[in-house]
């Protein structure tokens, strides 16, 4: 069997050691290089605390590295600053880039778009690789068609800046796709202290617990005649991302386009 | 607009009640008939607490009742000793019986298609007509194809003689359909109590708890690198099932075949 | 053994009704009166949906009834217009309020007061009869020593006008009681959406959720290292109140003051 | 202030890095000495992924270490076949064990007791450091007062052996002290498939379950008249049992007596 050869940049950072953990731990997968600002020139496998892999920390991402790696993939948990040059000089290099860092904006992905097709070499971008993240969404949509009544509530650490989360705005505005314009609440109900119905998006109401100890968290609950409906995600750890990482390598390396969005690969 | 005719057998019993307080609520149904062993003669809005509503509960449904009331469906809640024969009355007297009376065997649902068939009128059942449950159901089993472990934790009240719930053990079947053959739990696992890990069917292991005050209520809860993701309903009432029930008048009124199971007629 | 006597004012609103049905079911409590401006002269077993028990229902409360009837107790759940003249009444004739209605406010209450002390004969009052509802807030309380940080998530029916609900309110203000003052979240979280962190209470964060199908729920969510603690209530019907109303009935009746709060009978 | 001179018995295990770790983020506690069979002669900061702190990791414990190192508490997370003998080599250098290694039996108690009565010196033992751990099994204690149906639910992850877990048979004991003899569910009630209902322990049932992703969680579910009442503690990461043994130190310095339970320590 031919292996997938997967390039890693920003191997150093804590998603960019989970991602090399967890592409030693596939047959079909190949670690051929990783690059990062720290640890240049360490074993990655003793940067990502496990035993030695024979492939050392690169500096900055040129398209020679990469081609003299022979890269299928590259993966890119890097920061705002890096990714775009770097998905730039993967395509260059005819190397499929697996976009995981977010801060992209509209235009800076459109000059992925342009790329990609001249270059004839795909692209895979997702603002979230979490799968039961990303079949909480879709449920959420399919349920609202029945039960348009819908509140969400997310719960994240208190070292979370934005409220509400990305993730619940997304399963908002997916939610509003399919159900007809409406109000929520009895049309009298008043707040006694503000803010207590929380964040309210085309009707939807959005609750943001912030607390110690807690991780990354949501409920979609719908409410109908006589019933609930709940939908409910707990990532615990980095690692709920990481198996929709390994599918997203498998499904990019052959692409020709650029793909947005991991519900793509989701039968 | 016509409306869609509709008499109901077993009109006295608690859900008969529910049911004819539904329909009277709905402008394009029209309530033309009320069957029950209890309250004959009686008008059948009194019985259902609310206002008199013209219609007068009478005895054993015939034919000639069902073709004089020009009835387009039956909706039948009476009883396993009386379902199979005003399902067949239903049928000859060419109005489509929508069945929730539970009790039906193989052979009697081979007699209503056979039945269904010769005549050229419909029929349809559900096992269950919470609308709820049976998203629950259908999320369950996507996300088995990702999350093949799984436990269902089913919740209700303490009169409830059996164990699991059958909505757990239709779950259970529906996500064995899609995921391949495994054992969950660790091999060498072991109960300190039997019991403790619950029902096993077909290594899904399932959870019945039995307390006064709860209604009826599932969550099926799978489990993942790093993350779990849950799918829970609750039912608080009978009036869950309000919403399945018209959905099924509306659908059935026009069916020429026997169909079975209430996500038929979900998109 | 002697039966505690106990008149119930408001028996035919639909509290009235439930706690008729259930002094009907308790061995030391005797049913010797009924009052409602519904109903007069009806017997209050038929007005409650059970069988014939001998009371009939009569019109305004005074004196004169009460004494002859020689109830022990005056249960109350009429409404705020009626509540503080009928409490009144019942301690003029040696009758002791176990008053259900809300709505006082505090010159009312003292007023009761006064007057309980004048006359030697007690009074309690309860702004929620719910045992469940108390332990929450008991416990709420005692966790908050261990956990400071603490979100209140309150689900209520959407025809609910008011947010938070008073026992949102009460919570918090419970926890207020024990905890050093403190701001939760980061210091420099925003909201993107206004409202999205809920309603601010001392700090603590109070969200209320609004769906068709549910009834009364909360959950009060601790977060600290690495953990989470959660208690969680859910009235699923009126019948919740009642426990906590047959206690009172049974500790109050031989009361000489007034006492405010369902915790005080609770050990 | 005088700091309180803490040695920590298998510091190179994950518990033991977490305590060395959190100890360091004291003001009032010196790390004094490490002991483990590994990593002898490295830096304990190193060893816990922080930075030198000074104190290298010695081999097994003696009495001379002990008094030399002039601890006040050791803290013992070792292992099964070392711990008697650690806890002893405390006491006799007139130190005080803080004993979190699990496995002692009734017999090797008691040996501890005997000699710290004998030796004028204190020790604490804890089967579980978690203070929210301590407080559900607390609250659900008192709320079978009011509560007496109670099913435990508890949850961990796929690679745990026993079913049900400690904490879940110490949370049904701790119900069975309080409540009368009863038997929950219907007696009619039966399994359609055997352990339905789960672990019966003194008519309790418990009911586990186990699925990767998820770490240690329990929901202890109360139900009664139209209500639920539930608390649940969810354990993240090992920090959960930090803050416990930070107060299990502060408290046991000064100690001459053996006391088991966290519990004690709290108010």
């Amino acid at each position: 069997m031919k292996k997938i050869r997967v390039f890693v940049a920003g191997a150093s950072g804590k998603m960019g050691q989970e991602v090399i953990r967890s592409i030693l731990k596939e047959d079909d997968l190949l670690l051929v290089g990783a690059s990062d600002t720290r640890h240049q020139g360490m074993d990655v496998g003793f940067v990502a605390g496990t035993q030695r892999v024979g492939v050392d920390i690169t500096g900055p991402l040129d398209i020679d590295t990469l081609r003299s790696a022979k890269a299928d993939v590259l993966v890119d948990f890097t920061n705002p600053q890096s990714v775009l040059k770097n998905s730039k000089t993967a395509i260059l290099a005819g190397v499929v880039p697996v976009i995981g860092t977010t801060g992209l904006d509209e235009a800076e992905i459109s000059e992925i778009r342009v790329l990609v097709e001249k270059e004839n070499v795909g692209a895979f971008l997702a603002p979230n690789f979490s799968i039961g993240a990303i079949l909480m969404m879709r449920f959420a949509k399919e349920s609202a068609k029945y039960f348009p009544h819908v509140d969400i509530i997310e719960l994240h650490h208190d070292q979370k800046l934005d409220a509400p989360s990305g993730t619940a705005l997304k399963t908002a505005e997916g939610i509003l796709e399919v159900r007809e314009p409406m109000v929520q609440g009895h049309p009298n109900e008043y707040e006694k202290i503000p803010g207590a119905r929380g964040a309210d998006l085309g009707g939807i109401h959005i609750h943001s617990v912030r607390l110690p100890g807690l991780i990354a968290h949501q409920e979609v609950l719908f409410g109908g005649l006589g019933q609930s409906l709940s939908i409910r995600h707990d990532a615990f750890s980095r690692e709920t991302y990481m198996p929709g990482i390994i599918l997203s390598i498998r499904k990019s390396y052959e692409l020709t386009e650029l793909i947005v969005g991991l519900d793509n690969f989701l039968d």
